[in-house]
C-alpha cells in the first residue's frame, strides 16, 4: 500500500460505500441481489437459513497499535463464520457496518476491506450489505454472517448425551499467549519508541491470534465421515467457559482431562517465557475459535486417526458437575474462569 | 421504572443476556432456533430471505439527552424493519448487538430492551440473536433485520421505467422540525438548567423524530390493491437525495412538483416557528422513514383513494436530470443536499 491519504470527505458516504464496494463478485448462487438496495434478497429454498452477529469495538476487543486493518477485518469476518460453523452449517452471506472517525483515511478503510474480501474469497462468502457510518470516536465493526443447513441438520449446544465424548479441534491457548507478546511489546514501545519489538521465533502464537481461521475443515471432515456431533459451539472465550455453556445448555457434567487437552508445542514453549501454565491459557484464554463438540462413543473408530480432533473428556450426569483431573491426578471443578495451576 | 440501579458487572455478561432475553416469545413459525446458540436458524422454505443492518452510535445518530431509551430501542428496530418494507418484503426476524459502558444500569439497558421488545411484537418480528459487549465510551447499537418474500416479488431501486408516477407514503419533513425543537430545548437546558422544556403542541413533530413506525400499512395495501410498485426505497435521508438514489439506479430521471409534496400542517407551523421552509424540511430533512416508490400510470386508479400516499412526479429519461418545478412555476435540479427555498 502506498502512504496516500484520501479523506472520507473528500469522497462522501456513498463514495465510500462505492468505492470499497466496487470489486464484488458475488460467489453464492443465493445471493440474488446484494449490496445497492435497502436489503439483500437471498434464496435458500429447501434449506434452513443460520444467522449470527458480532460487534467488534476499538480498545475493547482489538488494539490497533498492533492490528493490522487488514487482519482485523479477515478476524471480524472470521469470528463470524466460525459460529455458522459451529451450527454444522454452511456460511454464505455477510453484512457489515463499520463506523469510523475521521482519523481514518479512505486508504486505511480499505485496507480493512481488503482482509474482509480476503476471508469471503477463501470461505466462498459475499459481502451483499452494511452500513457505514461515522463515529466520534474509534472504529466500531458489526458483522452479521448468514449461512445454510439442511433442513433439521443443524447442531445446538443443548443435545450434549450422557457418555457423550467431548472434542475439540486444533489446539488451544495460541491467542492468548500471543496477546501477552503484543501487550509486552506494546508496553516496551510506549515507555521506549526506539526500542525495536522482539517477536522472534512466536509467529505461531501471534499469527493464531491475529489471523484465526474458522474451521469449515472440521465441518466438511465430519460431514463426510458421517458423523453428526451431538452438541457442538465454538471456542472464543476459552475452553473452561465454554464447555461450561454445554454442560449447562445440555443439562449435563462432563470430565476433561488435562492432558488430553490439546497445546501446541510453540504455545508451551511460549507460555513458560511468561512464567504462566499452558492449560490454563487453554481453559482461560480466549480467541482461539476452534471448535467443541460432543459425539457418541460409536463415532469414536470415525475420528480417529484425525490428528486435528481430540477427544478430550465425557459428558456425565449433572450432578456430577464439570470436572477436571490433573495430570497429576486430582479432581477439580472448572470455573468459568477457567482452572488455573497458579492458583493451586 | 423503579429508581434502582443494577451495575452490569454484578450480572455478568451471560447473566445480562439470559435477564435481557428471558421473555423472549418467538412468533414467527420460521424462527427454528432463537437466542443462546452460537447463531439462529430460520426456515424461509420456498421464500427468498432479505436481509439488512443499520448501526447507530451515540452522539452520531442519537442524543440520550433527550432520546428516551425506550424510544431508541424501538427506533433501532423500525429503521431496519423500513429497509425490508423497502424491498415489499415482510421482516421476519432480528439480531441486535450493544455495547454499553458501565455508565449504563441493568435498568437502563433493560429500557432500551423493552422498547426493542415492543417494535418487535407491534410488527410480529423475533429477537433471534445477537452479541452483548463492554464499549468505552458510548452506547453501540447495530441491529440486523431478516425477512422473506415470496420468490422474485421484491422490489428493488434500479427498475422504475420511464412515464411512471413517483409516490410517497404518510408526510415528510417532520423529523427534522422535530430534531430542531429538542436540539433548541437540549441548549436551553444546558445554558440555564431550571428552565422547563416548552415543547408544548410539538407533539406531533417530535413523535416522528423518536417514535417513527415503518409502513407495513403501506406494503400490505398495495399487496391488496394488486399493484406492484416498478421500484421502491425507504426515505431515511431526505427526499431529495433518495430520489437522486432512485433515478441514478434506474437511469432516469425525474419531474417533482412541490406542490404535490406531503407535509403535515402541524410540520407547516412548527418549520415556520423557526422560519425555515416546510418543503425544504421535507427535501432535506431526515429519518421520515416513508416510503418513496415508482408505478405504472395504468396502476393511479388503484391507489387513488389511499390518503396515505401522494403521486409527487413521475420518471422521464435520464438527460433531462432529476427536477423539482416549485409552487412559482419555476424548476430547478434536485441537489442532494435538498433543493432549499433559503438558499434561492
Amino acid at each position: 500500500m502506498s502512504n496516500e491519504r484520501t479523506e472520507i470527505g473528500s469522497l462522501g458516504e456513498f463514495g465510500l460505500i462505492e468505492h470499497l464496494t466496487r470489486n464484488i463478485e458475488l460467489q453464492q448462487a443465493s445471493s440474488v441481489v446484494g449490496v445497492g438496495d435497502d436489503a439483500a434478497v437471498i434464496d435458500h429454498f429447501g434449506k434452513q437459513t443460520v444467522v449470527t452477529t458480532d460487534l467488534l469495538l476499538e480498545g475493547v476487543h482489538f488494539d490497533l497499535m498492533y492490528t493490522p486493518l487488514k487482519h482485523l477485518g479477515y478476524k471480524a469476518v472470521i469470528v463470524n463464520l466460525s459460529d455458522i460453523y459451529a451450527m454444522n452449517a454452511t456460511p454464505t452471506q455477510l453484512v457489515v457496518s463499520i463506523g469510523i472517525s475521521n482519523r481514518f483515511s479512505v486508504e486505511a478503510v480499505s485496507e480493512l476491506y481488503e482482509g474482509i474480501y480476503a476471508a469471503c474469497s477463501k470461505y466462498g462468502v459475499d459481502l451483499v450489505g452494511g452500513d457505514t457510518s461515522s463515529s466520534q470516536k474509534g472504529l466500531v465493526l458489526s458483522v452479521t454472517a448468514i449461512g445454510e443447513v439442511a433442513p433439521d441438520t443443524f447442531v445446538k449446544r443443548s443435545t450434549a448425551q450422557k457418555g457423550d465424548l467431548l472434542c475439540v479441534s486444533g489446539d488451544l491457548g495460541a491467542a492468548y499467549v500471543g496477546l501477552l507478546f503484543l501487550e509486552r511489546e506494546k508496553k516496551i514501545y510506549l515507555e521506549s519508541p526506539q526500542v525495536q519489538p522482539d517477536l522472534e521465533g512466536e509467529q505461531y502464537v501471534i499469527g493464531r491470534l491475529l489471523k484465526p481461521e474458522a474451521r469449515k475443515d472440521i465441518v466438511a471432515f465430519l460431514a463426510e465421515a458421517g458423523i453428526t456431533p451431538t452438541a457442538m459451539m465454538d471456542i472464543s472465550d476459552g475452553l473452561s467457559s465454554e464447555i461450561m455453556h454445554l454442560c449447562k445448555q445440555s443439562q449435563l457434567g462432563c470430565v476433561l482431562y488435562e492432558e488430553k487437552i490439546p497445546v501446541a508445542e510453540a504455545t508451551r514453549l511460549a507460555a513458560y517465557k511468561f512464567e504462566i501454565d499452558p492449560t490454563a491459557c487453554a481453559l482461560s484464554g480466549g480467541e482461539d475459535y476452534e471448535l467443541l463438540f460432543t459425539l457418541s462413543q460409536a463415532d469414536y473408530d470415525k475420528l480417529v486417526l484425525n490428528e486435528q480432533i481430540s477427544v478430550i473428556g465425557y459428558m456425565t450426569d449433572a450432578d456430577q458437575g464439570a470436572r477436571i483431573i490433573t495430570k497429576g491426578g486430582s479432581t477439580h471443578p472448572l470455573t468459568a474462569q477457567g482452572w488455573n495451576h497458579l492458583q493451586q
